[in-house]
């Protein structure tokens, strides 16, 4: 492989949006005191509505919505069944702002610090411009660049994502790496003459809905988190230097 | 002032491009033995063909058409004034390139530094996405993220740019200070609603055409650097830390 740039994925591939949810939900504001809610599934029956919800805009039955949008139409529609339908208008605002602050999985900062010495590491996420940076600002994930939906107005899979962030990128899809948990976008990917390497995330989606990897061959690399991802692509451990930047190896 | 983030202009105010090709030119390939070249003026006149050309693309007279590719339209019409009519085609592929490679002014990164502790900081450049990304990485220029000519497919200083990326950034336009050394760029930034910082770079152009200071009040800040803006911005000077980001201040 002749690869120049690595373009991630990130709700599942970069952040663990199940767990944060699971976290951080019992802090939300607006909660009635008597309701408990189940966080996991609460979480679960939240990002269930975000395939359908990107469909209807990629089919043109919605406007162009970004996720913030999404997430709080999802949101108002899936309260009632967790006896969370007092919460107030100006709370759910704030519910809406917690996929702003999803915490990475725990290899993905050292690995991507990484892969970042050797290739160009970017964004090429269904999430906003405005959410990716919270995202990256909040948790120091070391992005050379942004791609977001709201920059080509099309949601992934869509080919013009893929395509458009090789033009933007000065280069032929062929020397860009698409890194994600999903294989449809990774067989999207390819589609449009990206590489693709598979990452293995076994509990995005919880203990009860294991993941499994892909059969060897079904994608250009299969590895099971970042630090592998950097060793197949040669990209050595970042060794300590007065840039204070500290090898994986001796956290 | 209630500013979220800084989007600068990158060309005079961020990185040093006349200091650049003085002291890279004579290593170009291609040079014919024979030719000795005054780099300074050649840099000039290479970079007076920018405006004109951006015009040309502004007023649709060109089609779009990015800076790799008016640099090199430039370069062709201007190598014959020199006596470097000669320089082979390839040759004058990598020339273009030279622009991918300019050193910031010596203050730019300590500054950065401290301002994006406390504020997103992106770029907001008429040279197009692949560049910054260029540019970036070999200085390590500290971005949040990157605002390109060719993400909006016009050039400053159409009023889209500007708005655009604050729509992006999800921010009203009054919480986003434009930072830049040219007066015209800060007029139309403020036309469009943003705050303006204008930086001093008397060198830019040579100490021939030193660039005078705007008079106090035409835009919202005037400081001689980066430090400074950060100074008033209140960008603390970056402590020692684990991270081993050294404070500009024990630089």
């Amino acid at each position: 492989m002749n690869v120049r740039a690595l373009v991630f994925d990130v709700f599942g591939t970069v952040v663990d949006w199940r767990g944060t949810i699971q976290r951080e939900g019992p802090a939300l504001p607006g909660l009635p005191a008597a309701v408990s809610v189940d966080w996991a599934a609460f979480a679960d029956t939240w990002r269930a509505g975000y395939a359908p919800a990107m469909e209807q805009v990629r089919t043109g039955i919605l406007p162009w919505t970004n996720l913030d949008g999404l997430h709080r139409a999802i949101l108002d529609a899936i309260l009632p069944e967790f006896g969370l339908e007092s919460v107030p208008d100006c709370a759910r605002e704030e519910w809406v702002y917690l996929w702003h602050r999803l915490d990475p999985w725990p290899d993905a900062i050292p690995g991507l610090t990484r892969l970042r010495t050797r290739y160009i590491v970017a964004t090429l996420s269904n999430g906003h411009l405005a959410l990716q940076v919270a995202l990256a600002k909040r948790a120091g994930l070391p992005w050379d660049c942004l791609f977001a939906a709201d920059l080509f107005r099309r949601y992934k899979p869509d080919p013009e994502v893929y395509r458009g962030a090789a033009a933007w990128l000065g280069l032929p899809p062929e020397q860009i790496l698409m890194v994600a948990a999903h294989r449809e976008d990774l067989i999207a990917a390819g589609r449009a003459g990206l590489r693709t390497a598979f990452v293995h995330r076994p509990l995005e989606f919880g203990p009860d809905r294991v993941t499994e990897r892909p059969p060897v061959g079904e994608f250009d690399l299969i590895v099971t988190d970042f630090p592998e991802l950097a060793d197949c692509l040669g990209a050595l451990p970042t060794q300590p230097s007065n840039s204070g930047i500290v090898s994986p190896a001796s956290r």
